[in-house]
């Protein structure tokens, strides 16, 4: 049973739950503070494939499988994959899923997509649409820099704002019932679009689309961000992360104490030269597939919201001036 | 109530509705068979914008509009909206709804989008995530051939299994209940790439995924393509519209009877020079909106499946020397 909740947020009444999830990383995320964390660490950035973006659906297959082998699950056995990455036409999914014969449904939603496949899987499952349903995304520094912004070859220089994209790969499992980390409540954002038009300050451009959907959750469901052990961000980076602050207290909402962002967890800025904090679809989904739903199953982490951002341009709207309208998905992840 | 029959197909006990539909088509679209059935004509190419892509974003407000005419909606009513289109990272969609505070959730299915988005919808209304839910997706000849194959000024000749991508957009609204067509069954297809490799003749990649979800439909709810008024593909043009029959017929299925594809019915083939068909996202999306739901409507079709093929290949992954990996995913649609 799916019931609305204020005006925009779902309540799942029996709540779905998270029974297996994986998680990817390469060589400089393993390097990182949650280096220990990660299910398996790839250190060649080729994956020992021919291309990128083949490696990139190597993360993927390779998280999802963790997923399914955590939830003793075949991929039989699920009724849809929700996948989705950065790459032009998703094409990371489509070849990583194209070997496992599942009813497939492509999201798009920048690097907020690991909230949404989550959304639209429990939605699935609580509907009663699946009985289990999978969720896998997947970002690499080499595949988006240069489709983003320069072949990396180039050796452009990058600003201070800039973020360092992930390579990762995280995934999941939801199913109607089993053993695992419930998903109780869930937000769907709008598109905000303040006019930030800079390539190399996503943060900037994301931060208002986070603090539209956490504001919008916290008063649908009468609660204040004490409620929680932890709110956790995507990759808004040190940038956005600030802005999302002070966006939230101008509107007398103080989320400082609890809330972290996985683009500021994932590097040690002092160590490792990332700028502002990692960021893509495979940041946030690989860090709550490692340490957050981690330190859930251990119990040492009970009530959570994911809040994960995507910035919806591209380099060709980018070009023509348009300027970059962002998403923010908002998951309550609960452990009894 | 969301229940599933066979394997992989799904079935609305209190079946969601399209209360709502509308199309919007391009010039050469206006000069085919279907012209006077398309809710708007916009002949300038531009759309007054400066560029296709924001001309394309215009078609799909457009058609977004229309639909919500029809079903006395406003777009605070809706409580998602599920869009995509071809452009990399779906920016008509980002750009269209942008305007309209919806919140929003991108799907890539490719050319498959207007199917995989009506199912989207109607799992969540089904499934109690919503009470109304919009769908929209659009394509472009314009934007979609730059990206895909050539810039336009390099005038590429293009081979007789080419396609020509529709200029055009539809949108849906579906509804918990109200007056209108009702979405019975579903079924989301699995990705299947028989090894394909060229951009030229996406018909060939994409029939074996029709006939594959079409078989399971079949297999699944025990009934035959006589059982059916139509059945229409979305985008297969004459070379994949002869390869599905094939397929099928193999198979001991015989649909040639009842079967119609969006692609050869947008475009006069002997008098407009667009070679196999039509194809794109906004080539089922606004047949569907126009002819298909507007015979339903009148009661001269009662009982129809809509099968929608997407192509999930980039024009990296083809450089790359990948095949093409197809999606077709399926709705059953009834009037009362």
């Amino acid at each position: 049973m799916i019931k609305r909740v204020g005006s925009y947020t779902l309540k799942f009444s029996e709540p779905p739950v998270i029974t297996g999830y994986g998680s990817v990383a390469g060589k400089k995320e393993a390097e990182g503070p949650l280096g220990k964390c990660f299910g398996k660490i790839i250190y060649d950035s080729r994956a020992g494939q021919d291309t990128w973006e083949k490696a990139e659906a190597k993360f993927q297959q390779e998280a999802f499988i963790q997923a399914m082998t955590m939830s003793k699950k075949k991929p039989e056995d699920l009724d849809f994959i929700f996948a989705g990455d950065l790459l032009n036409q998703l094409i990371s999914s489509s070849y990583s899923m194209r070997d496992f014969a599942i009813p497939y449904l492509g999201q798009y939603g920048a690097c907020s997509t690991m909230a949404q496949g989550l959304i639209m899987a429990s939605m699935t499952v609580a509907g009663g649409g699946a009985r289990e349903a999978g969720v896998v995304t997947s970002s690499h520094f080499c595949t988006a820099e240069r489709q983003y912004r320069f072949p990396l070859e180039y050796g452009g220089v990058r600003p201070q704002t800039a973020q360092w994209t992930v390579t990762a790969s995280g995934s999941v499992i939801v199913s109607e019932r089993g053993k695992g980390i419930e998903v109780c409540h869930a937000t769907v954002g709008k598109i905000v679009d303040l006019g930030v038009t800079d390539l190399n300050n996503m943060g900037a451009a994301m931060a208002p689309a986070a603090a539209d959907t956490i504001m919008t959750y916290l008063k649908d469901t009468g609660s204040s961000p004490t409620d929680y052990d932890r709110i956790y961000t995507g990759d808004l980076g040190q940038v956005g992360t600030d802005i999302l602050h002070q966006l939230l207290f101008d509107e007398g909402v103080d989320v400082e104490g609890v809330h972290h962002d996985c683009g500021l967890m994932v590097f040690n800025r002092k160590k490792q030269d990332v700028h502002a904090g990692g960021s893509g679809c495979g940041c946030g989904a690989s860090v709550l597939c490692s340490k957050i739903l981690g330190d859930m199953t251990k119990g040492s982490l009970k009530n959570v919201l994911f809040v994960a951002t995507g910035a919806l341009m591209s380099p060709t709207s980018n070009q023509q001036g348009e300027s970059i309208p962002s998403v923010a998905h908002l998951v309550n992840l609960r452990k009894h």
